[in-house]
């Protein structure tokens, strides 16, 4: 199964309404509608028996494949929401105990993202509105360590970075749990499930709730924004693509098929921001705020000019700027960006706590990420307010077929 | 204008697929679906060019109007997400100050709602997906206090019921600001864009974000349901029908046209509920789980039978039920709930920390609202499983013509 059996999408450029109602999935509410609308344009043309008797199913009992090559909610269309969940293996656990859990895991996972209630689920009526649901497992350097595999050089926490100020409470863990789906009930859900499963084996270290714009909210394709309004995750590779495989997935032992997962949480000073006038906003990304063109073009994914000068002879896309500096001439420094916004409670005398739960696929962590994260960490305007407040390296095994489990790779 | 003009939906008996697709919102992503297939079954009857030029607005795009005889987010369908405000007013503003603050809260609310950005507003961008974005403005004893105005007898905190564990995080305010919508994004950018221009004028007292079903996860007019797995809200009085009416809203000097919210947090002891059998748990509501039927019926909205008994003479819905218990034989005390799950970060050693922001509307909460509350403190078995731990009652003032403001008629 490749990426694209897993989840046929239409390109960018989607130009007939029919893959606009359609979306990024394989069957979903706005399927009937297509037929009903074609239907009509096409002035009664087709059978209007066979039309009608075609469900508009709803977005809820959408389900994206488990079983694959690769795991999902990695190439997966991005959902509305996304919790991250870190744990630490109790002291007990061996070999045999990360290969049962992992049996149980998957089995929950396998049996959840398809709509259908856990074994022993004591809420299966929770369980009927997948809403895209996918659950992605990731292993800490510690995960590994422990089933006596071989660690990829990369799998440790991330160099220093001069402007991290890491708050100790969103960092590491043993195990990942990356719960993602369109509707924040049926994460909740699976969280509760899997969790119940997951704690004769490991604690809960850390939790990051994230969200995106809703289903249904924007046209399906439409780049993210932040809590800044930016456009964020422009210059992405689209899955499906011989780009998007070279830069995501590994193929290296235990992990061939897998790839690594760094998870940021990045606070974001929107106090400082607000302060700052629409120009320099612009300035410091090097795109525009209305559609995130770079600001030497029109359309968002316009190539950048970085030669571009202005009359009195200043580039255009200022060298500060924050696409300037995590751009590389090295085609082997890209990173499949996938990152959720979060938005907490405020702390006292303040109006809001929000970031970005920043979420990078690479095939390779050192050779990938950390030479973009160095040239930000250099210089980048954005720098003045962002702060990266947690940070943490998993691997992702690759995914598994039907009667198998998540990392057997690792542990069979 | 009238509730129904606001929102028209259909009943909750909804027959046609076209209803059924419309749901509950005025237009929206489904509107031209319903059409296209109102087409296709009625084989060409209608004018194929007029469909064809129907558009198919995405959710985000869908508005709930703003001006009325009545706030928005009261008898508006509840939106996937609630985020409650609690602020407190600094003890420099007067009368003046709050019809200051009044007046620029609801000229953001206005645009934000219409899918407008607000005046200066940072983020534009961000408000460009109302999602039936809705702000309910609400008033605490404090606020009436200082604004001099007429106290509702029922305007204070609820009698100390003997179940509260109240914690002291979630209690009271001066100023509530109930923001929902179907999309996150466009609750966390309101929220901020509010609580900007609040903050001249008020801090953050308190803050609970809540959920439910997404936008198209499950058919418009389905029931929610809790954590518990419970269908949740069976017995509420149908939006736009006289007993909604007498229910909700007040008659009473300024407060007419408006009505009062209690808001509760309800922590929910997931992992007692989890060791009872299913039995129990449909003994200890009085409906099944599987559909929300009372314990006598089929169906979810079958009338229950307190008479009926088994055949050893115990009554089949139990007299310590929670549905037994709420229920009054009291035509006054009907209450309308609208509430919202929450799920937040596991304290440590823990998986899960959930619960219900639990809200309910009604003209008068002594008389409506206590005598309820009364009945299920002395018995209610549900109460094993739940803690209320926050508590707050508000004032909810009627709403505004265009060119008016939400509060005019208490500081006019």
């Amino acid at each position: 199964m490749t990426p694209s059996d897993r989840e046929p999408r239409p390109g960018r450029a989607a130009s007939t309404r029919r893959q606009f109602l359609l979306g990024g999935a394989v069957v979903g509410a706005g399927a009937a509608a297509a037929i009903g609308i074609d239907y009509a344009l096409n002035g009664g043309r087709e059978d209007a028996a066979a039309t009608a008797s075609a469900q508009a199913p709803l977005n809820g009992t959408v389900t994206v494949p488990f079983h694959g090559v690769h795991q999902a909610g990695i190439d997966t269309d991005a959902q509305a929401h996304g919790l991250f969940v870190a744990l630490d293996l109790h002291d007990d656990v061996d070999r045999d105990g990360l290969r049962r859990m992992m049996s149980i895991l998957t089995d929950d996972a396998r049996r959840l993202t398809q709509g259908e209630a856990a074994l022993a689920d004591s809420e299966p009526e929770l369980a009927v509105a997948p809403a895209r649901l996918t659950v992605t497992f990731g292993f800490g350097p510690g995960f590994v360590e422990r089933a006596g595999g071989a660690r990829p050089a990369w799998l440790q926490p991330l160099p220093a970075f001069s402007i991290d100020r890491l708050a100790g409470t969103h960092d590491g863990g043993d195990l990942l749990l990356q719960i993602a789906a369109d509707d924040a009930l049926t994460v909740s859900h699976a969280a509760r499930m899997l969790l119940k499963d997951a704690r004769g084996f490991a604690s809960v270290r850390w939790t990051q709730s994230g969200f995106r714009r809703a289903h249904g909210s924007v046209a399906p394709g439409t780049t993210m924004r932040n809590l800044f309004g930016q456009v964020d995750g422009t210059a992405n590779a689209t899955p499906g693509t011989a780009e998007f495989d070279r830069v995501v997935w590994s193929s290296d032992g235990w992990l061939a098929g897998g790839t690594s997962m760094v998870v940021r949480r990045i606070a974001m000073d929107l106090e400082g921001w607000d302060k700052l006038d629409r120009s320099g906003r612009e300035q410091s990304v090097g795109r525009t705020l209305a559609n995130g063109a770079p600001l030497t073009g029109a359309d968002e994914h316009d190539e950048p000019d970085f030669e571009a000068t202005t009359p009195i002879g200043f580039p255009v896309i200022p060298e500060f700027s924050h696409m300037r500096r995590s751009r590389s001439d090295d085609e082997g420094e890209r990173i499949f960006r996938r990152s959720f916004n979060y938005d907490e409670s405020p702390a006292a005398g303040e109006i809001s706590d929000s970031g970005l739960v920043f979420v990078s696929f690479q095939a390779d962590v050192d050779r990938q990420f950390v030479p973009i994260q160095r040239r930000l960490d250099e210089l980048d305007l954005l720098n003045q307010w962002t702060t990266p407040i947690g940070s943490a390296v998993f691997a992702i095994p690759p995914g598994c077929a039907e009667g198998g489990y998540i990392g057997e790779t690792l542990l069979a």
